[in-house]
């Protein structure tokens, strides 16, 4: 199933809408063409009407959030909506502000997600204040783990449930969950959290899978996931004595440009929750 | 003559006022660094007007224009003109936006630039609704093949004459073009469309190639085209079979680091039209 | 010394606030990590409110400056004045654009810098116009020599005096000094300047050295001149001859990566003056 899903995406080359922080937009479209989708970045209130509509996917993140591109990311999406375009959310930084929390909240009110991917933090400070906030259990700490992971995804469900949205919340154990079925996966190398941005290059390939595999939305984001994690084991076996972020940040995208459905659906390591 | 072109901008170091996207903008500013040139990156309307005129060149890029940075970019372009400096636009994403294409071609109005450097369908684009109407051969397709190649000549050449811009059509055949001359340059490899911002980089190195050589434009953009193409091969030599997108991406920009004149000229695979 | 207060990094993994350039901010995001704090990008004046608050540092980097973001230096930098956090400028292209001047030297009267880093130019450009303008010597060129350093001590001494600050001057001789006492160091290597934003990545690990060390701020910029140049020493030897400033670029902050305190201790070229 994962070689498809994969296979779907360097088949149909979706052309992925990007409006996104500043900080890693650069590896967000290189990882992008390394999976086999295709890049744009309009962050123009005016601009994302017409972009958004020759896109096959919309990839919101909040990481550098402010009140210029704030209209363009409420338009894209609603745009993306009457489209029927899978639309991504990355709610990068929600809970360490108010306005990013806030925000975040008021997208997915206005806007129907077909994925909401953050760390466990980002997803709990979501849950507070929506429809879900009885789902919000103080027993998750910032981690999940296999002590807690039951909980997590209870958790998780009833995210996807109060938003209609395919729950990933991301960490040393990763959870992607509808509302009925939950995958964890245990892909990944701890070292992927010295690069800045795999959080934020997840989410935009996810929006690539999504594009490619729009009947199975929770699969494509369990193959996304996977993908970037088994890509930041293969680089890490290849980091030699003197290689350091900067070079293991290029082996994880050229990772994914070398990735074959083979050899993700044989090293993929998830199960059902 | 190429050897010269390229030695000219070493000799000179020409600072490079980038009016340009988020996305591509560090590697803009490193192959400048690597071609010769020195990078300043600035879009804002009140500074570029300081900026602009301690620069020797221009380059406008409007990859993620927005209603802060687009009166940056008619601001930096007249005072260019006043000072006689060259003028390099990048339309990208005309014809994929309104707001692209317009502002494109207000530029194009009100702006004279040295040259205008973009992909088949962003020329096309920008011709379409200016003097150069007529130019525009519906048998045009979206790419430039021995085929179609003496109507995008024709093509290139209405559009400078309606411009007065040297015109840079890029893709697997680059053409170069004034009014009366027209180069065919058949450097490069397909992988440099695996690399976000290839067409950003050379239009950021074409501003450094003709600032240093500023009596002979049309060259001076053959030898840029040439030598992003060439350095596109010789980075594709390079590249081990672990190695991907994002490794080619630094090598490439190694590669304009290390061209020198000579391998330039051996290199550089063009024809006079 | 230096063993510890890079070890101190590591320990206290402090969490940097940047203001930054978009230019070079992924860099300045990576070698943060791979120094041993962790950034965070936040430019919104109302998003930088709550940002400021949960960091343990400031860094300022005026770079791509513009109407939207000043407000938010301003604002980020009282509260952190407030919280009693150490705040870095880095005041790029002062002295090149009236609004870079004038925006650095309205930030220095309003908000207390614990370290103000620029080259020879930037600085001067910052004392002009200040109560240390006396201190303005005409006689220091664009670059701190054998010849000239003596003097260039004095000034920095004076501006350090006048802001308040740790004043770094970097270039082929560095300078860090109060307004007591003054290191000179003499790491780095010429390459450095071939690659765009090695200055922004200083200043940005100079705001990790000052958290992690906040009761010797001027041994903590010491320990981060140091480890930046040492890296770019130890960099240069990884050169292969292919090699070019985009693979040079990812040894420098490899070699942050690898660095360790012993390597720091005993690599480090400095004298008090």
């Amino acid at each position: 199933m994962l070689k498809e899903l994969l296979e779907n995406v360097r088949k149909t080359q979706p052309l992925v809408h990007n409006i996104t922080n500043y900080v890693t937009v650069n590896d967000c479209a290189n990882i992008l063409l390394a999976c086999g989708g295709s890049p744009i970045m309009s962050d123009d209130v005016e601009d994302v009407r017409d972009i958004t509509a020759i896109c096959s996917a919309l990839n919101i993140n909040i990481g550098t959030l402010n009140d210029r591109t704030i209209p363009a990311m409420f338009e894209a999406g609603k745009i993306s909506n009457t489209l029927n375009h899978p639309v991504i959310l990355d709610p990068v930084g929600a809970g360490a502000s108010a306005k990013r929390t806030q925000t975040a909240q008021a997208l997915i009110n206005e806007i129907h997600f077909s994925v909401i991917r953050g760390n466990i933090s980002e997803i709990k400070a979501l849950a507070v204040g929506t429809a879900s906030t009885k789902g919000v259990d103080a027993d998750i700490q910032d981690a999940v783990t296999d002590t807690n992971i039951d909980t997590v995804v209870k958790f998780a469900r009833e995210f996807s449930a109060s938003t209609g949205a395919v729950t990933v919340i991301t960490g040393a154990i990763d959870i992607i969950s509808n509302d009925k079925k939950t995958y964890a996966v245990r892909n990944g190398h701890p070292i992927m959290s010295s690069v800045t941005g795999t959080g934020c290059m997840l989410s935009a390939i996810t929006a690539a899978f999504a594009s490619a595999n729009p009947d199975n939305i929770l699969d494509a984001c369990l193959a996304a996931v996977c993908a970037m994690g088994l890509c930041g084991e293969r680089a890490y076996l290849r980091l030699k004595e003197s290689d350091g972020n900067s070079s293991y940040r290029n082996m994880l995208i050229d990772e994914m440009f070398n990735l074959s459905g083979k050899i993700l659906a044989e090293g993929a390591k998830y199960e059902i929750m």
